[in-house]
Order: C-alpha cells, then structure tokens, then sequence
C-alpha cells in the first residue's frame, strides 16, 4: 500500500513570488517516464552565455550526470543549456548512465547549436534505474511553453511536498539585478557539499571563478548545515548561473560582500525550506553550538545531535530528554568538556557545568517542545566555535515514506 | 501513553544453560529507584581476588562510575566486587554522581572489608538523573540470596526484551574451565570500544596485561561490529573477570589461542544478542564487506550502510532497495571504485561493475526479503579489507519506544 504524502506543516500558502532574470528563459516538459501527469523535466536556455559556479556531491558513488558535469564542464566555458529531470537519479548505471549523459548533450548540442561542454545536467530520483537520454533530449527540445520559477520548482520535486524558491531584486551602484534560486529535497538529505539540487540565477555580471569561491562559502553556510537523514545523496548538485544581461557588475570589494549576502540569503532560505520540507517532519529544529574547539568541531558536534536517532525521536515525541543530547555530543568525536557543558532549549536552561540546573522543572520545557519550531543551544567549555545546524525530526511518516517509496 | 513493549522476535524460547564459574558469588536485589517489582541490582562477590580486564565508552560525556572505575581501579589490583544497577545511569550528574561511586566505593568496601579501588562499578538507565549511592550500597551489602547468572542478566537489563547470556567449558590441557557472561542493550547502541553493559566471567588463571591485551581484540571483533542506531551510550563498559578458581593456567601460545577463542564466541554471541533485542527490530542484519581498502575502511563502509536511515527503513519495508546501500557506501568517506562495485542480497546476485546485473529479477529478491535474517554483500572493488557488522532494521515500533521512553 503507496504511502499517502502529507503536505509539511511548514509549506507555505503559496509559492513566493520570485523576481525575473534577464537572460534566461525557462521551460518544462513531461518526459512521462516517472511521473504521467506532471512536468518532471526542466530545461533553462540561456540567451546571454551564462557564467555558472558549482558543487558537487562528495558521494564515492556519484551519478552519470555529476560524473558528466565534473568531466566535461569547463569553468571558463559558459553554460548554455540547464536541463534537469525528477523521477530517475541516473545514478549507479555503469556504461549506460554514462551514455545516456552524452545523449542528451549531442542532441541539445546539435538542437541549441551549442557545445556540449555548455549543457549542465543534472537527475534526481530512484537509483540505479536505466534512464533513457533520447527522451529526456526529446522532452526539452519540444518543450516550448515559457514557464516560471514555479513551475521550474514543481518540475525537479520527487517525494517533495511543497516546491522550493527565493529570491529577491538587489540594489547596487543605484542599479538593480536580482537573484532568483529554485531547490528540492526532502529525504537523503546530509550535508557533504552542496546537498540536493539546487539552482540560483542572477543577471548580474561576474567573472566565473570570482563567483565559484563565493558559492563554495556559501554552500558552506547553507546546504552544509543541513540535515534530515544523514544520508549524503549520489546526486547533490549546487550551481549558481549568473547570466550577465542586467548591467550591475559585480567587482569591488563592497559590492562583493553585498552580492555575496544577497547570495547567501537565498541559498539559506532554500537549504532552510529543504529541511522544512523533511520527510515525515513534525518539527523544525535549530541547534546552535557554542564554545567548540573551532567552527568545524561546532558543526560536528550540531550534526552528531542532529543526526541521532534518540534525539530525534525524542523530539519528535514532544519530550525534553537532554540527556539523549549529551549522549551525542559524547558520541561527536570533537573534545566537549563534561564539567563545563550546559544545555539550553528555548529559554529553558536546563543543564550547566556538567549536572542539571537546581530546582528544574519539566513541566514548561515540556510545553515548549510543542512548539513547531524548536531551538536547543549546548555550550561545551573548550573555546570559541560557533555553529548552527538545522535539522527536522524523525517521525513514524518517516519510516512509512521509506519503508514504501518504490513501491 | 506508554508503549507497550514486544518481546523481540529473535528471543529465545529460554534463558540458555551457562556453567557456574568457581571463585564468585552472585547476588540480586531491588533497589525501588526506577523498577519497583524486580531485581535491578546485581553484585557479584569474588571469593578468589579476580583478574580484571575491561573497556569502557570512548564518549566525551562519560558516565560517573565510568569515570570511577578509570580513577580508581588498577590493573595491577584484583577485583573484589562487581556492583550493577539498571535503571539509572548516573551520568551527567556532576559532582552528586561522583559523590554517588565514592559513597557506593566508600559503603562496600567497609562492609566486605576490601579496598575501595577492588570495587568496579556500573550503571545503565536514564542520563542525568541523581541517584543515591546510599540506597545502592544498602542493596547490595542485604543481597544475601545466591542467585545465578540467569537473575543477573534479567537484573542489568533496562529496555531489554529478553535476558542475555552466554558461555560453555573450555578444555586446556586436559582440564576443565568455564566462561559465561552476561549482557544488555537494545537502543543507544553503536560500536566505539566496549558497546553497552557486558560482563563475562571465567575461572581460568591468567595475568591481567594478557587478558586486557585480549580483551582489547576480542571487543573489536564483537561489541564493536554492532550497530542499533548509532548513537554511543555514556555508560558502554565490558569487562571480563577471571577468578583464577579452576586449576587452568593459560600460558603458552596455543592456550591463549584457544581460550582467545572461546572468549571471542562468547563476546560474539553476547554482542549479536544485543542487536537482536535491538528496539523494535524485525530483521537482523548482517552486512559483509570485501575489497575495500583494509580491515577499518571496510568497517567503516559496512557501519555507514548500518546506520543508514533509508537502507533501514527500506529493509523493514522488505524492499530490496539497494540504490540506497550504494548512497550509504557513497558517503561513507572510504574509498571505493564505483564502475567495480557489486551488491549481493541473500544468494541474489544484483549489481556488479557499477550497474545493475543484466537480466535483473526482483521478486525472488523481494521474497529474500521477508526472512527475518538478511545478509548483504558489498564489494567496493579498492583492495582486501574485509568485515562484517551486525545492525538491526528501522521500525515504527523504534520510534514509539524512543518518542516516549521516559514518560
């Protein structure tokens, strides 16, 4: 029996509206492989050559079209197609992954009169089913129906239950571009890269390899902060394309760091509506570390909580179980200082200097734990590493989502 | 509501036979802190001062008698007394949980007229709960009834579904000795050193630096192949006691070979009951892994498939979704040559170079699947390391257990 999905208590109402980017133009398709009655294709032309950035997952196992991209890809080559589809990874299909990644490319190629090393690809799916490349080129090539981001959005969902965007116009130099970014994921969702798929355009203009260190710090505080399952994808990919056709250049320091920020909000807002969109979640959970030995060990130790499945559970059961918590930052691998760890969640201190606080009382942190959105601060007394990992619960829809999904 | 725990379907029909172990005692009591209507204390008095090898939790929050037994007890000392309580776990407790051991120390040793550093202490249960070391002590010096190895194993256990126990006699040199031990775990379980509460028993003479160097190999072997849900306890200790009662002296290479053996058996059986008291499991699982690239990368390999959320809720599904077992070798963080890697599930041959197998049926394997016993071969085509772990699958009954253990 299919699992019946829920919609995520976090979906919002509508998709935001997310501003137009100047040199690009997209289109889905249904390429009726996977799903029959939706656009499961999604196909960016860009009209300007594009300058495109990106990250990859660091999977051992990655798919055909990562593997592609990795090869053929040049960065001071600009892309000139995006083609994506839903429904099959591509993923562990030898020989024939491969093939079907060159397909795809010669027939774009021939059809778009571009080379094959501007297409970007990019799969999402069941792993290690055949994927036919005639039809996926076939699909986009007759996919002529402008779309939008939102549609874009809806056309690269798998067991998502709600499409994924952010974006918003940016000022610079009295000039105005924007940033415009697409995302899906909801289970095998780790951090190692940039995680799922993700795609933010921009028509400002910046020279590639500028653009590729701003995206690796970005992906840094974003998609690698995120966790749903603990399993790294075969598929993650991450690209920023920056097609150039506004005429805000982005070049000194200022208007780096502005650019950068701006960046840095999309690609946040959609890491943070991936985990939203978690399987099976009933909560949103933040978890801020602080006096780690360093930036990494604070991140470590906040996916070591993020990760167990006894927090997890706990919080998924509305308990205030912190010793679970403590448990896990034992278990992190990272130096915590017992005697000096202390533990908060909301505004309730419940733990400090190695025991539990005098006089704690259960009862409101329990109330809290109600709460859709949760936060849990711990403090491990070794020095100044900070960080803040996101994550979601782990519910009985979960195992009902993955004990089924091909079926 | 409190969820009503299932006795594992991997229980057995009764408690097995073990052998008496010359030169101890066994004693049960309750002490009414967690568990008011059966013995969840166990002390075992060592009428010949034993030899004492063990290891305890490599967790940074470790738990007080932990703490305890590495301060206090010396490896060149026997041990006099072996005090055991379920329930609580006294950990993160501060300075009260230390005060706890040295009141239990301090209280057993007046009464059995032994030094505080010949007394080993543990505790299983609920973190960051004080817990009267007065009450324990009480308990233990009143526990006056002989009990036997059965009652001590049913004495440790916290969410254990069934008690856990294994031994047999070993024949050196034409003499008889024994070895049984006890154990208990099913949730918080993940290998990093000594994995949960084990404790075994032998007669045999032996020098302690000999026995800790077995130990150390023997727990590699066993309780750190194991994985429930890869979250490591704060209390994990095993430790093995040799009273030196029987007239076995175990001296020369062949000897130590063989009692190194029937030690591994024991530690092994031991550690493969936990898992399949796991929390709410349905299959037990092993995982073999070949060809990567030593002994730790293919552990560590097979460890990541384990815990894998997606492979073990796909394996309580009964589907045979190995697209996922190549996500968890993928993020592993091992090397392995995707386009030579090959999965086998059961006899079922499935994928092999890196792609599915020609010709690939999957109902035979869907069938496979419904066993309660699930092997899965991996081979990651590097070198000839080579492993095997143990875990259990992800279950509903998981998450009930955990969303509400301490309600």
């Amino acid at each position: 029996m299919a699992f019946t999905y829920k919609k995520s208590i976090f979906a919002p109402e509508q998709f935001t509206k997310l501003p137009k980017i100047k040199g690009m133009e997209i289109y889905t398709g249904c390429t009726h492989i996977r799903y029959k009655e939706r656009d499961d294709l999604l196909c960016v032309k860009f009209s300007e050559e594009a300058v495109t950035a990106s990250v990859f997952t660091k999977s051992s196992m990655p798919s055909a079209p990562v593997d592609w991209c990795q090869k053929n890809l040049q960065s001071k080559s600009p892309t000139s197609i995006l083609i994506v589809n839903a429904g099959n990874a591509n993923a562990f299909t030898g020989q024939a992954g491969a093939l079907c990644c060159q397909e795809v490319a010669d027939a774009l190629s021939r059809h778009f009169k571009c080379p094959t090393h501007q297409i970007f690809q990019s799969s999402t799916g069941v792993i290690g089913a055949y994927l036919d490349g005639k039809i996926l080129a076939h699909t986009a090539i007759h996919a002529t129906k402008l779309s939008d981001f939102h549609a874009a959005a809806q056309a690269i969902m798998t067991t998502d239950t709600f499409a994924k965007g952010s974006g918003h116009n940016i000022s610079i130099q009295g000039k105005t571009a924007s940033i415009s970014g697409i995302a899906k994921g909801s289970g095998m969702i780790a951090p190692n890269m940039g995680t799922m798929l993700a795609f933010i355009f921009t028509d400002v203009q910046i020279k590639q390899e500028l653009l590729q260190s701003i995206v690796k710090e970005v992906t840094d505080q974003s998609f690698n902060m995120i966790t749903v399952d603990g399993d790294t994808s075969t598929s993650d990919t991450f690209a920023v394309f920056a097609t150039g056709a506004s005429d805000v250049h982005i070049e000194n320091a200022e208007d780096i760091a502005k650019f950068k920020q701006s960046l840095q909000n999309v690609a946040t807002d959609l890491a943070l509506q991936i985990v939203k969109d978690g399987e099976g979640l009933t909560k949103f959970v933040r978890i801020h570390v602080d006096k780690a030995h360093d930036y990494n060990a604070a991140r470590n130790i906040g996916l070591s909580i993020a990760n167990s499945p006894l927090v997890k559970t706990a919080i998924a059961g509305e308990d205030p179980n912190w010793g679970r918590i403590i448990a896990a930052i034992g278990k992190s691998g990272e130096k915590a200082n017992r005697d000096l760890t202390a533990i908060k969640i909301g505004d309730y201190m419940i733990a400090q200097n190695g025991q539990i606080v005098a006089n704690y009382q259960e009862a409101p942190v329990a109330k809290y734990m109600k709460q859709k959105e949760i936060d849990i601060y711990v403090s491990v007394g070794i020095h100044n590493g900070k960080a803040t990992v996101y994550t979601s619960d782990l519910t009985h829809d979960y195992i009902s989502i993955n004990a089924d999904y091909r079926s």
